[in-house]
């Protein structure tokens, strides 16, 4: 079969030949299962040196897990969930997120994916309402769903605002090292320092074969996540080889490497989508997805060719995403043949 | 670090070198994510060339989840699974298959892990009073938690039975391999020719990195299975890399070679502790699993040396499992150990 | 403690006199528990009669669970019900839904409490895809929260629409009885014969100590419901004193009485709100229901008189109801306060 | 209908008149709903006597709901309540405790339907290990399922033990009123005194229409219960008709007057039973309930005149309850029933 790259997601892609070789590295010999080995270990501390000590880090296997558990690690029931209207909890894990922890999600539209504090205030006139439920955790995404970015102080504003009425900020990191290489900052200075509290850390779209991070800075709520973890269904047996993935993603720089790659053809994209009148970008191109609004007959033609996401079907709205191994070539391949359909 | 063989579990062991090439080979260009790939497509194939078509096969990422999904599609959170006391499903899984299906689990006693028709039969009375929860499964785990195998017979009896009363048969399978290869009896034999409806397919304990499949011999419960597979947080983006192991596994015989291996060594070992009078084998090893009453206090001494697990505090019983890459010298090492101790 | 009269629920007065004679009716020896008695099979007749026969009664003790077990009868944990952002079951369960069913609740801002196929129509884009949760149901409510009113057309549009795409219809009937006194119809005009599949029919607010009865108009919803019951921790053992309630209710048109007398109210507090040149009417009052906008800083001077809630703390709108027992003398006095504070 | 006493269940009774007569004087004007009210305050209080202050009293519909939301309050889902084989969480219930809650009841096999330590320490090996279900409560019940009663001494042991091992004890006292007017001691001596962390106390089956209490001795476990019971469909909108029941029932001794008629009527009972050679009690009655072992051919025939549940299919076992109703005219009537077909 011919290796063809789509832009239809980030996870389209394989696995990045440093991720593979690693595996191979630690696959000698027995070790305890479930974590208590040392390439475990090793891999912690690698993200102990990035976000500083005094944290509490737990593998699992999926980004929707690691979405879903690190909420549940924080809400009762009767709790909610504060995110925008387009964040993947609320849409893309068919309602997961209820179905574990129980509680409701309250999404609130947006123009950008972004959460403000202005379109959380209001609800919280629900506190101490046993009627109502009970808002505990702003959850936000970076990069967005959208392709959007949230500054430092646009973070940092929604987490003193959650912890001055006692909530919680929680951020979806599935695109996380997107945005950091985008904002040019080290990872802490957009979660940790800017007041998030748990954080899911994502490694299958840059590049890795299976595995993300749930990361708690505020340690407390970790108490219980070992029970949480395995009565989530996510603790793997074998962990030593999600673990040898992280190593290898956060040494020599392989997560940047990576997010650039990705993120640069995305801009390549997106000027190269400019030039074409028929299309329309709808949203600011941050990291590694185009979203192009385009006549409405083409869209079914084009995928015929390349395999990608309607975004919404009403206004003709689809994505584009690049991955760490999209090349210019891919891109420009693509583009000729969106200008030779649109002309 | 000097590669152990431990027998603590056979999950300690790494990945089958076939298995880690398998992964490699597919690791090329861009395939559409979560199952719409042709690896996955050949791998559920052939699922069907070993038990026949007109069956529905998915992939998730661990056994916990093989066993609570594949419950989970035949239930009703008032119904409930009969199923042995020492059941994986009823003291392994941290309470994740009441968490998910919302059911009770009747937990039987028995002397062998091993389900029958008189054990079952009293909790049918019962059915049809809403003051109870109502049996819908009964699962059984082959081979057994405790390294015993049912004879295709007495699965075929508790499957009439069940039948009989409008119930199903759940086959927890995580070692379904070591038990085809001690019963040398094709797999159909002793699950859907004798009546299993659901099955968990295990890999991870037979060499493969981390894949469980569940198989559904009554297709009508696998109706809606791919949403609850997703909301139970198990579907990998990156599916090819679950199938690819899978078709290395069940080609070539590679998953018979592996529990071969294994089987044989568990009898090395057997044969080797039935030579030392201080310990006394507690259960007849059919498959990859020792069961040993031995002296309290040595069995602390001993696990400063190896690593392995207390199967009863107050009896002194242990577990010593064998795997796939356990050599005759393993053992050999092992039983010198202890005797050295015993003695 | 003097007897007053409050506007702020229809659930602050207490129980008809007729209900409680009934009560007192069957207070005699022994009968069976949970349902299996003849005052439980009367009232259930009794239904028969009013909706046709060929449908599923059964008394629950409160709304919120009617609401809750109803829909959790049609409804899978990856299923979703679309209601307006209104929708009781949204906002003043407290994540009941999502808690039992696993469910999520798709609400959509609507200006009057009405939904219309055209708010439901792009949600069934998600049908199919096992990303997103499946919508399986359309909650409506009965006079809605809002105080406003379905016509048996706008209904028999949802439900037509919704049977088209495999979608049933629930009515949360909290306050049916207020709607069916305002359209001056038969009940089953407006539910059955206009497609409703599940019906929650309330009788605390109209005049009832405590019970609420679901109707299932599809039998074959209602297959395990008396399992969903108990296990909803919904099954009364001394059923028949809700059935008498039920009998009470339902004969020499004790609930048209009720119902009209609470309507009748409204309205008239709705005229007098009228001749008030500085309290704004919000929705047109077709029920028990006034909402009013009002200057802000009249609202906490008002409820040290009159306990009555806040329906939006940003525009200053109130909800004011009425009851049963609701007298002319009682809004004129309402008015009066209401009159002096404004002026 | 003539009124016809059964010894099926305590709950087959109607309601004591000084019970209703407290509804019917409650019944003027309007209250606040759901709680809000003055006549709830009062039960509050009265409860507040019986066993001292510092404690949280919340009223629900029904006993089910009283023991699995009193359980849910001190529960994570990863966590497992140790109960007696026999409890009516354990099979009387539907699998709500483990719906609600999400958690495992571990039941442990009994004589007489009474949990001890030693029955009980051994599942605490579990404690610490993410795989398996942890330990956090011990369910006893008072008086048992099997018509027995645990000393405060009992009680208090198993308390000790428990709360040294960091777990709580929650009380299901159902039939609270018998074992207190059984045992000749205030309430609090086997409640409060001897460590119960949680109590359900029962109305219905002491002469209440509905209502239980669910009281919490360790006020922090109460800190969220008003939520838990809103979400758990509990709250009820015209609370004062539950509050004016317990009212009743602990004013002028309603509730031991009823107890002590319920109990003299099974030791009544018991002593013909034992009269007559083909009966055989199994269990010492203590209360109000008396096991009876008889010729299973005799059981149908009788149960054509009298109502009442086979407790063990295979041995003939039968329950016969009294109730606060029962009079000896019942008693004799039956017994001479009995006599003439086991003779």
């Amino acid at each position: 079969m011919k290796p063809v790259r789509s832009f239809a997601s980030d996870n389209n892609s394989g696995v990045h030949s440093e991720i593979l070789a690693a595996i191979a590295q630690v696959n000698t010999g027995h070790v305890v299962g479930y974590g208590n080995d040392p390439y475990t270990q090793a891999a912690i501390a690698r993200f102990c040196e990035i976000f500083g000590g005094d944290i509490e880090v737990f593998f699992v296997y999926g980004g929707t897990a690691a979405n879903v558990l690190g909420l549940t690690a924080a809400l009762k029931p009767y709790q909610a969930v504060i995110c925008p209207e387009t964040a993947h909890i609320n849409v893309d894990e068919c309602g997961a997120p209820e179905k574990f922890s129980g509680c409701k999600l309250i999404d609130v539209p947006t123009p950008d994916g972004k959460l403000t504090v202005d379109m959380v205030a209001p609800w919280l006139h629900f506190l101490g309402d046993p009627h109502h439920v009970q808002p505990r955790v702003l959850s936000i995404t970076q990069s967005t769903e959208m392709g959007t970015l949230y500054t430092p102080e646009e973070i940092k504003a929604l987490a003193d605002f959650a912890h001055q009425h006692g909530l919680l900020v929680h951020m979806d990191g599935a695109r996380i090292c997107n945005a950091a290489e985008a904002l040019n900052l080290p990872f802490r200075a957009f979660t940790r320092d800017a007041g998030v509290d748990i954080l899911s850390f994502g490694g299958t779209k840059n590049g890795m074969m299976y595995g993300e991070a749930v990361i708690f800075f505020d340690t407390s709520l970790a108490a219980d996540f070992e029970f949480i973890r395995k009565q989530g269904m996510q603790l793997a047996s074998k962990m030593r080889f999600i673990a040898a993935q992280f190593n290898a993603l956060l040494t020599n720089d392989l997560w940047l490497r990576n997010a650039r790659q990705a993120n640069r053809m995305a801009r390549l994209l997106a000027h190269e989508v400019e030039k074409i009148p028929a299309l329309h970008i709808t949203q600011t191109p941050q990291v590694n997805a185009v979203f192009v609004q385009m006549p409405k007959p083409i869209i079914p033609r084009l995928q015929e060719r390349y395999f990608f996401y309607v975004w919404n079907e009403e206004l003709g709205e689809v994505r584009w995403m690049t991955s760490f191994d999209t090349t210019e070539e891919d891109v420009r391949s693509f583009i000729a043949c969106v200008r030779e359909m649109v002309l």
